[in-house]
Parts: structure tokens; C-alpha cells; sequence
């Protein structure tokens, strides 16, 4: 799939459909995030790979959803997550993972897309939480969560004219939209281009 | 490109030919990014496109390259960046743009790698005169740099054993070389999936 394709199909999805996500997958989606660039090659990153009902179970009350969807309290049990990656940092390479899980998280989020699997960056967790009932290491801090699963929604993207609300939405359809502003309006030309024209 | 091949050959270069990076190019990389995932979808970021020779020899003096590389003082004028996407927080969408540029960051450097070209985050950049030399409204602020351009140089990953050093270098024949924590390094078992086993 090409990346133009790609990143349209890669949209943040918080409804699945109960199919189960190998350990073989999250561990392929961590070798593409491993390999990324990383500020200094320091890669002060650590993974944990939730895929069982069992551990899914207690990662998701651990997870919030949708600040938009008033509504919405989150997926139902027969549409929540059928996986997760839980991106920690690891105190002993740096204090400050700063960057480095966003550009891991995105790269996961593209691969899974690849395979038609959807995904979403979750970065509001309870951490302490997360880290007991899951047994990780408590001197790991958790970065941000990355739910995955094979989608259970549409989720279309829309242009924004400049000024719009950009908060996304779900129609009467419980089709989810989501408006991003234009190309136009993200390029801002710097006078010393200008002055080419 | 499958993902697995891309996110190995979108290495970060520092060394590129001199063949020109078009507006255009450019323009589609930042569509790719405009797309990506955005908190709450705020979409705070803004871009600067620096394409021609011009401009170009303003923003290069403004970045730093390649910390460890202590006798390399970064690239000189024949095997510099032929292009630059400068992404901006656009402070009067949010103060703190957080995790948004290396999101998009990411999604730009495996745009530029899906088309043969190579790119390099930039963390270490004078901003106020990159604003200042390239008229840049001063009311953003530079959250990264991407230098872009078809690579000149030969990068290969290679795997590291826990504990030895992570320093990226070169060798004899003038290769970059990126040392990479190994998949069983970076993935921890949590308690909780050890019950199962």
C-alpha cells in the first residue's frame, strides 16, 4: 500500500470487531517501531504486548476514550480492543523519553494499518494503575497505550475551511468523521520564498 | 514498499546528491502528515517548504548535525540537503504542540523513503534566527527541522547486544553504521502474561 493510501486508512479506531491480534503481530509491529529513528540512537523505549482476553481485560479500565463523544463512555465489551501495546520509557537510558514514543506510536499505527488492522494512540492512562495489575516492572513509566484491533467502524476525514470546528463527530449513521484542515492552510510561505515568485 | 522494507531503508541521512527536492514533493509529504493522527485532533502544526538554493542556504547554517561524530563537523556544500520541511506549532492552536511534530516527522521521513530520498530530523536548530533569516511570521515557533534529499551515503542497521554501546559511527570505508537494541531487549513480558505460559 502506498503511504498516500496509507495514512488515509490509518485513522484512529475505537470500535472492533472480536478477532484476535497474535503475539506475532504486536511483535512484528514493535520490529518496524525499533528500528525508527531515534534523537541520539539512544532508543529508551520498552514494549508490552497485552493480547489475551485476560490481560486485555485489565488493560482497557485503565484506558480513556473520546473526550469529544460526551455520549460515548467508550467501546462496549463485544467492540473493545483485542490487543495492546504499551509503550514504556526506561529510566535507566534517559528521564526523558521526550519524542521518541510518538514516532514509535505512529509507526506502529501505519504498520497496522498495512494489514488492515486499526489502531489508537491512547495517552490518557492511569498509569500507576496499568503498572500494578499488569506486573510491569515499576521502574518502567508508561508512555502512552496503543489499542489495536480489526475495525469496527467507518471513519471518514473531511476537509475543514479554516476557522471550522475541527472536533470529530459521529453522524446519524455511527459513521465517524473527522475534519482536518486543508493543505492550504498548514503550508504557511516564508518571505524568503516569496520572494522567488 | 511494505512497512517492514520501508522503516529500514527511511534511514536518517546527512550526506545527500545534489539533485533538487521540488515544491511538490514536498507539498504531498506534508498532505501525508496533515492526515496523521492528532490529539484530540487539534492539528496545531503549520510548514515552512525551503526548496530552492536560496533559502536553502539559509536554513543550513541554522542546524546542527550528527552529535557523535565529534570530527565531522556535518555536511559540506556538495553533499548538503537540497530541500527542508520546517514544522511549526502554531501557538494560537495550543501552547504546548507536545507529541504532534515527531508524529508528523515520522510520517514525512517514510514518505521521503517510499520515493528513494532520504531525510533527517533535526532537533538541534537556532530558532529564532531560522525565523529571523527566513521570514518566517514570528508568531510560530520551529518545533523541528527535516532536511530532505536523495541520499549520498551508505546507512546499515545492526543489532546490538544489551549493554554494548549504541553510538552510531562510521567505519573505514565511509559507511554509517546504527547500532539497534535487538526485539527481546525492547519487549518486556508483563507478570500477567507470564501466567499464561
Amino acid at each position: 500500500m502506498q503511504m498516500s493510501e496509507l495514512v488515509r486508512a490509518a485513522r484512529s479506531y475505537r470500535r472492533f470487531e472480536q478477532t484476535p491480534i497474535s503475539c506475532e503481530l504486536l511483535s512484528e509491529l514493535v520490529d518496524l517501531a525499533r528500528v525508527s529513528a531515534s534523537g541520539a540512537n539512544i532508543q529508551p523505549l520498552k514494549y508490552v504486548l497485552s493480547y489475551t482476553q485476560e490481560t486485555n481485560a485489565k488493560v482497557f479500565p485503565c484506558t480513556a476514550w473520546a473526550g469529544y463523544l460526551k455520549d460515548w463512555p467508550g467501546p462496549e465489551e463485544s467492540e473493545r480492543p483485542t490487543a495492546y501495546i504499551i509503550i514504556l520509557s526506561d529510566p535507566e537510558i534517559t528521564k526523558h523519553a521526550g519524542y521518541h514514543p510518538r514516532i514509535a506510536a505512529q509507526t506502529i499505527v501505519l504498520g497496522a494499518g498495512e494489514r488492515g488492522d486499526g489502531a489508537c494512540m491512547i495517552g490518557s492512562v492511569k498509569r500507576r494503575k496499568l503498572i500494578k495489575d499488569l506486573g510491569i516492572p515499576s521502574a518502567y513509566k508508561i508512555a502512552l497505550v496503543i489499542a489495536l484491533g480489526v475495525p469496527g467502524e467507518d471513519v471518514v476525514l473531511e476537509d475543514v475551511r479554516k476557522g471550522d470546528d475541527i472536533k470529530y463527530y459521529r453522524d446519524e449513521n455511527d459513521v465517524h468523521h473527522v475534519p482536518k484542515r486543508t493543505l492550504e492552510e498548514v503550508i504557511v510561505e516564508a518571505v524568503a520564498n516569496r520572494s522567488k515568485h
